[in-house]
């Protein structure tokens, strides 16, 4: 049986991601993402109305047209996670395939509510949830599993692909966290055993290669916010904390703070609302009672009033918009575009990193100057990354003894400098280690 | 009375600290540093037997010549604490002054055994040792008070000059740890009595200021080197960690951390040995029993030959050379200089950040690439500053609410820095932040 | 008779300059300058018709009300050059001052331009041309002098103010180029002997001392420019220039270059009409007889159409938008939202620098990557400073042998910098070299 | 017959350079190069009496054991042109094959000097000059050809292998000068016909190819240096120069300029003397007559005492130590370790980049810093670079239009960036674009 990966989307950029793998007539597809930035270029784009064909001119969306050529059927179609570079263009591209959508129960309601929300499309793909550490049988020689990982959102899992000629591991967004703040850590023990049983191919996120050491534990994360947010115990101040939405145990951790300093949470934004509530609903996380959710700009606004009337030293906002993104709570704050006035010795936490792209950092620095203008105090970087660094990478590796390393999630550079890190390893360029860019296909045997 | 405050050094670089304030006809010294990386560009200077002139030439060390203009006797000469940027110079200075020198009592033990290692000029200076809290008694119109805070060296304080016109707290180095490793936190209920009693001025370091937020705690620093020791439990390969020698709560954590997987802790390098069996012996710390300190090149290489012969995985070194200085221990591990011979596999925990210089970047770069080509797998940044950010200085200023300010510690461009962070604080340039330069004389009343 | 400097604005930014000196109870004022990019920042900001004191709020004009307080009548407000970091705030401040406002012919005649546009406040002053070389008699104690030099933009002087005291040089935006391309090189003789007659002061731009050595000369702005079009002699694809519309110098060499390989040179935009038409008229400068210019973009566009249709190996445009600044003309290229379609092959030069914010950086970024997108190839840093570097302020500095030095033009970390070099020339912090901030008086006898 | 391009060295560093060609059972190789700066960290390491697989082990030379599996017979060893990461292995490496070296006549003299230097292996190779525009026939099937190019040596060419299907071209170190200092610009009529005579493979240096539009001319450099030395036309300081001894135009610019105001020019240092008088004894440069050589120290030490005496205003020393080089003459003048002593106002030209490594930056900026504190005003940059930028490359690629492209002379990352380049114009990963790491070999049938 032939084996062949092919590499469609997230090859030469970040986000779009899209890997299909060919085991004889049979494909099954992992992820399909979108590429938020390219849109940001496009101001008017609105996604939701948008075809298919156009999102892939702007290479917003993964360009699948390759997979035509492909001779086989699409089995699955599987998502390690609910990031929207991994489910975002399943609205725009899964109903092409008569295959179920098959992922985490958190992802998977994620997927539901992103279906929901196209204009353009109709998508009706089973969506069948699957838990870690479940298996499902794609066809007479393929069963997937889907083993423990930590990752920024919650349920993450890396997906395993079981074929008559070894396992296939895709290996794309995790992180080996030992001490996580919400589930528990990776399943060492089935990577290790995985391993003993033969892994023909490791498909595996690239971009923090180049991280020495080990990425540190959302622990560590915590910590640092509560330092800050518990060291103003006594401020009659704002304090104001902006973190990624689907980072529940952020958010988790930042409600239990403001509890510990007598402030009651408020999670505001519309995306804040839907990753939070979902997250509660299906038991992910229990947030405190004392905290409150409100999504919709009219409700916020309100609630900010009312912040202001009883002291903004009760609550503790959390909001959105720590990229300055136009739109979002915190530059809007920033702005003065809201009935909450931000005075001098208001604190504003950056509990996120800035995601690297000339616009992002533009926007970050337009919104901090007008913070800093309103006499506000910045705090930044109280966060640490959600992906593997280099050593995680070495651990990994060593546990899962692959035949081959295929670097995606990142550009020809960033897949580079993994071929470097591989030979380290022993791996050779070519021959046991692929760098690949979109379109691509590479036969595995 | 006249105040006035004479920046000695430190005023145009950082290193070779040295502060002295006059109150009438009465002068106080602050500091007596060492430059360390003007010494390293002379490669044949041998500091032990060289002149004061000529050190001040190459601008190792103040130049406190400017002091013989200056109308008034030196009653004391005091260090805040035990670093060798502001004890370094007291074996070339302070023989000039008849004063005695206070500092506290880790400090004043560094001290006499710096004095003793002076090979050109007889120091005879009263050593007075003065614990945090306690007070000394200067001279009638003048009083010195030890306040507790917290730095990357133990027994730090925050020396405090009570004068007729209210007090000059000497803040040089120091951090606002709420959850310090070794010791209490800063006396903050004391600096903000401080504050409600009058202070004149606040001489206060200021290269940090341009770092967001707050400082992480020490507890960060030993989490994130506790994580990655604990993760390599079960490894058979070597693992060696290279952090500050002075840095005493930092070697306990990996020390401890040692203890935790089952290895031995065992302390290698000079610089290691003194910092650490005086800390012991003075109490400030209790090492693991399982612990041995070697501080002789001889012993030390024979210490690396019985860990070559017994296991690597049944020890832990704890090592210099963090920086990649020529002939530091590390520096000769990554040139194969040592009996101990690195493999594939093997671990360099650098518990140390790069303290930024072009030469200090080559050392290091130079090493990592040799340890890498031996195989072993590098870990850096595993570490938190000792200095206040940005918003510790604004907590500071809040609890001291001083009439001026002297930022100090660094060049005219961070003290730039300063003043317009003091300047969002409601300080205006010349008349309450006063930036200076070496050799410069402010008279504040 | 006193004489005071007052630091009004452009002492804690870029842009926005004013500078007020006071001898006795006459005031002269040096400059009245915008800074754009606090514009930028507040999008629906209409300068035009905004208030003084709204403008000031958001920082976009200096805070004159400084100068309430300050004991003295305003005789002259002189600018150097006409950019708008100089002259732009006239229109908002100079009506609050009975004085004529003396500048160069070319200034005089953009100033005339920028008050016809003024819709809030109307503008009276009467408008004194002075050219290099020419006197002015501001009152029976201040002779006011132009001295030739050069910029980026034509008819540059450094003004100078001949008071009882010695002369005060307003030394604000200048290049010693040697070898121009339009017009002569600064009066070297004349700057030599005004340092044998004595200067007090030397109010000077400061934002560039840390650049090493001497800024190139415009010559070799114009033989990069030229090398890279001529090699494109016989390419039948788009050549397109952007450029600073103000910097004739830089239009005229690339109008010649279209010229010497066939083309005709088309020059766009609103800006580019304005400073180029406005220089020819004036005679400044002789373009090119082939040469057009459009500045409306119903006309610009009906050219462009007009380009597609007759070929575009036919023409070379210059036009705006190197910065990406929305709405200019380059920027809307890149979108595709003119009727000029850009084709593989296409190339773009980019004769300017990107003033460095996280802004222009975005901007510039995005229309890079749209451009390159569209397949044309990309040239940047066609480009010199109009800046004397550190070399030429040392051999500035020693031709006018000052008492006084006091940077301008930059915030206080840029002034630091010049105080560090003015220190190997022997003057000293606060003695005879002054930084200085926004609202800040200084006495100089 | 196969055609197969077997990457030994320059594939996973900048330095070692080294590619094999084997058109059936016979091999070309193209140059065989020396990686200075992994000498400099084993700084005992001797290399002239070293032996081939120290330097291997420490790879400071390529590793060509991988040619002993290759199936063919070395006929020739080619170098492009005389630089030391071109030929510097040919005294480790030449002996091995029993071929002739053919070179330009410039480097044919150099390697000729090299081999009479090594002190382990006797070189008894055939040396066969070949001028550009030449050709050489290796065997029944295979002819060389040399095409003029450009370079930041004289005497440079692209080589051209004929083989029965089709050009191989070896660009590895080119420049597309259209108004070079010395020598005529790069042959693009024969470029363009080789492009139409079927080229099958590039082999194409990738270090630059993220460098946006052209490599500025020499020209520019020229004028750079020009315009400061003659600004000094009446300084009674000191002008020093440093500039790599290999570059020859730069020298003869220089000398020029020191003719210009006055100055005689000396040049000194062992391989200026080298470099400099095989130059000119070879007739490719005539360098002012005025100008005198010293290479020895001992002489040189002399000179330079002699122009302490009769006035450092009358000479221009062109100096080697532009990268700080320990040794070097610029590096003692800067200690302090030579007869000629700096003051205050002496200039030091470097007519030089850094080349990127943290060694060459602390070296430079040690020197820098002790040049200043001598009183020395520092000029930096005033150089261009001696390789094609992007666009040349779009260039080059235009006129050859080749079948395959071989990125090389870089590692895998710098490899990658060509890559997405060659993608730009249609080429394809694997399968027209060849990223290679050392060892690998590639079948182009």
């Amino acid at each position: 049986m032939e084996i062949e990966i092919i590499a469609v989307g997230g090859y030469e950029e970040v986000g779009r991601n899209m890997t299909a793998v060919r085991c004889g007539k049979e494909v099954v597809i992992f992820d399909m993402g979108l590429r938020l930035d390219q849109l940001m270029v496009h101001e008017d784009a609105e996604v939701d109305t948008m075809h298919s064909l156009d999102l892939i001119q702007i290479k917003a969306i993964p360009d699948d047209t390759v997979l035509q050529s492909v001779p086989g059927t699409v089995k699955a179609i599987v998502c390690s996670h609910g990031h929207l570079d991994h489910i975002g263009a399943i609205p725009k591209l899964a109903h092409r395939y008569k295959a179920p959508i098959i992922a985490t129960p958190y992802a998977t309601e994620l997927i539901r509510q992103q279906i929901s929300g196209e204009k353009k499309f109709r998508v009706e793909n089973t969506l069948v949830p699957l838990k870690a550490g479940q298996r499902h049988t794609v066809s007479r020689n393929l069963v997937l599993e889907f083993v423990r990982t930590q990752h920024s959102i919650i349920d993450t899992v890396t997906p395993v692909l079981h074929t008559p000629h070894g396992a296939i591991v895709y290996a794309c967004d995790f992180k080996l966290d030992r001490t996580p703040v919400i589930g528990a850590a990776p399943d060492f023990a089935r990577f290790r055993q995985l391993g003993k049983e033969g892994v023909l191919a490791v498909i595996v996120e690239c971009p923090y290669i180049q991280h020495p050491g080990r990425c540190p534990s959302e622990r560590i994360a915590g910590n640092l916010v509560r330092d800050v947010i518990t060291s103003y115990e006594d401020d009659p101040n704002a304090i104001i904390v902006s973190a990624f939405s689907s980072h529940i145990s952020r958010v988790k951790t930042i409600a239990e703070c403001a509890e510990a300093i007598g402030r009651k949470p408020v999670l505001l934004g519309r995306s804040m609302e839907k990753y939070g509530l979902t997250a509660e609903r299906m038991k992910f996380v229990s947030l405190p009672k004392t905290m409150s959710v409100f999504g919709n700009r009219r409700v916020i606004d309100r609630m900010l009033r009312r912040m202001m009337k009883e002291g903004k030293e009760k609550f503790l906002p959390i909001v959105t918009g720590h990229q300055g993104e136009p739109g979002a709570l915190l530059t809007r704050l920033a702005h003065g575009d809201t009935p909450y006035q931000l005075a001098k010795g208001d604190k504003v936490l950056f509990s996120a990193n800035v995601i690297p792209s000339p616009l992002n950092h533009a926007n970050r620095a337009e919104i901090e100057m007008l913070l800093e203008r309103a006499g506000a105090r910045i705090f930044t970087e109280l966060h640490v990354s959600g992906h593997a660094y280099r050593e995680d990478h070495f651990e990994f590796m060593h546990l899962l003894q692959p035949q081959h390393i295929i670097p995606a999630h990142g550009d020809l550079t960033m897949a580079s400098k993994y071929v470097q890190f591989a030979g380290e390893l022993g791996f050779t360029l070519n021959d046991s280690v692929h760098p690949m860019t979109n379109g691509r296909r590479l036969r595995l045997n």
